[in-house]
């Protein structure tokens, strides 16, 4: 029997950085997607009792003897999510040291670390195959970890009877609500092993889906029916996360009326945000006119990153670039290259959509059109 | 007996639109002039008792008779400074209306008007002659009306006697702090004429020099001994400063809370701005630390004016442009197009300022070096 997972990515809609200093900020789920398969082997299939990754994306496969891995964690097993311990991650690093990663692809090293551990906590030692596959660009502000964290939970939990076991029924599931909770706090202890201090935001956007407003550690689920469209432009600049958040940071003590000041607007224009974006239903009749609204939020929202220092040129390139088709775009996530969103309103010709792309792939940037804001983590028996 | 005068233009170096909004803006002067020559004309040199108006830049020049003049208005001369009533203006519209301008230079009509009242009004209806040229770019936000306000009004009070008569001395002069008031009325009733309502802003940076602090119609005049140094790129695009100004009001409307927290920041970098200006001195050896805290300023002012929607496309090329010679820029003005303000560090080469000018002007751009916060009026006797 195999099981399937998968489950969305996220963009930041709203407030990025300023959520840092007591915003708040809105993301949401995108119809991006990391699919993860799994089945356990039956005795007879694999005689060496392998516990196997492949990550197809990348033409990458690993494999660990399931006698060894038992040797190396006494007894792991656990349906209840609870932190990798200090001992535990030595282990995992010393296997995942023995693996051979091609340059480019040595940040995949910490997915498979999160890989390990979640299998053997969730499985135990049982052998078994794992297969990956994503929509999302890798380390681009997407959340590709998170998705790749709860679709691997959700598949590793539902085959091992944990979650959800409805599987008479065809075609992709979502879990039940407390299903759904365990799942993401699992996926929440694989985000600390691939990202340190994660803020539990990505993973909880892609397990639930949909928006999520949070502020101060705080994270409300947000309802929305609206048909959102956007187009995300990868730059493909790779950005120095901390080193962004560090320079706000920096900026706002340098600056601390002007920046408290900014940091209050942001907080008002992710309020306002989530109430439009909850207000949308589908055919509204009015959604020229929300779709304004949040255009005009995203340029205010695009300008006081500006102020806070966190643009680039690459992301000035895609606004100049979509400004030019009257399209209104911020950066999402950290900034310093990253990725850019632009609204795709409802009326908007496919034509013209095609005609921006094009622009922007001359400029060697790369392409997602996703809508927001839809479902979370869904499952799959057949 | 000549006479000449000279009077700069202006910057607003921060916090345009947010002061509409009760924000503190920040202008000075730079080193670009209007230049005014003036004589009387002795009765032998000219039988036809002529009022002479030459525009050198345009290829323009006007006469009329004094004697016609001294018919229409019964008794205007006067050298302390009044408002233009309904009915005298109606007689100048009249008198003007009468000339001929080029299509492209209609809008030079209403600094003729200007002229006309303010000639009648000082010197009355002795026959003399004005002419006039200038280095700043018409309607381009850098107070080319203004600086021509300060000095036709510098030069016609001078040789009426009304103002310093040291003619003894060689080169240009600074005139009295009181004799400097006196022309900032008159030239500030010229600018009524050009622009219906001015602020005042742009006749006192004008006449005073230096830079001016201004917060809800109050002015206060600023130190500068800084050798501040700008690029001023006049994108060419003409603005509609009063739709302009419209746009901020209603985005103001609509996001009451944000709005007033951006206009807040605005508020704090003027602040900020003028009190690192005042610092400046010759010679600072920490003039690189405060010329990068000038930088970051505008940066986010620059910021806080895309979020009130007042940018352009021109705006963001010449942004883009100066960002990757890793220059700070930001709009002065309306925006919407007109100038973009480039701070050249002291450091910089010469060669990198040239690459840069290079490059704006290859995008059709108009590029002016100027020195910030200098002299006001000037006027000279040989």
């Amino acid at each position: 029997m195999e099981v399937r997972a998968r489950a969305p990515g996220k963009i930041i809609l709203s407030g990025e950085h300023a959520v840092v200093h007591g915003s708040t900020a809105v993301a949401a789920a995108i119809d991006l997607h990391t699919y993860v398969s799994f089945r356990l082997h039956a005795p007879s299939d694999n005689d060496d009792g392998l516990i196997e990754l492949e990550l197809k994306d990348f033409g990458l496969a690993f494999s660990w003897s399931s006698q060894r891995l038992r040797e190396l964690f006494s007894e792991l097993g656990s349906w209840s999510p609870r932190s990798c311990s200090t001992e535990c991650l030595k282990v995992i690093t010393s296997l995942v040291e023995e693996l051979s990663f091609p340059e480019a692809k040595i940040g995949l090293s910490s997915g498979v670390s999160a890989f390990l551990y979640l299998y053997t906590s969730i499985v135990g030692f049982r052998p078994g195959k794992v297969r990956v596959t994503s929509e999302l660009p890798l380390a681009s502000g997407l959340g590709s970890s998170a998705s790749f964290c709860v679709s691997v939970s959700a598949a590793l939990l539902a085959l091992s009877g944990a979650v959800y076991s409805d599987n008479q029924q065809n075609g992709w599931l979502v879990m039940r609500e407390n299903e759904l909770e365990l799942v993401n706090k699992w996926a929440f202890e694989g985000e600390k092993i691939i990202h340190g201090k994660p803020s539990g935001i990505d993973n909880t956007v892609s397990t639930f889906g949909s928006m999520i407003m949070f502020r101060l550690g705080e994270l409300t689920r947000l309802k929305s029916s609206g048909p959102l469209r956007m187009l995300i432009t990868n730059t493909k600049v790779g950005r120095n996360t901390k080193a962004l958040v560090a320079g706000v940071s920096e900026r706002a003590q340098r600056h601390p009326d002007a920046m408290a000041a900014v940091f209050t607007a942001v907080d008002s224009i992710s309020k306002e945000l989530s109430a439009v974006i909850e207000s949308f239903a589908l055919d509204d009749v009015s959604i020229t006119a929300k779709e304004e609204k949040l255009e005009e939020l995203m340029e205010m929202n695009q300008g006081l990153l500006q102020c806070m220092g966190v643009s680039h040129t690459s992301i000035e390139t895609v606004l100049r670039t979509t400004l030019r088709y009257k399209l209104a775009s911020k950066l999402t996530g950290a900034g310093g290259g990253g990725c850019v969103l632009t609204l795709l309103p409802t009326l908007l010709s496919s034509t013209i959509v095609d005609k921006v792309i094009t622009e922007l792939e001359v400029c060697g940037f790369q392409c997602l059109k996703a809508e927001v804001g839809g479902k979370g983590l869904e499952i799959c028996f057949n």
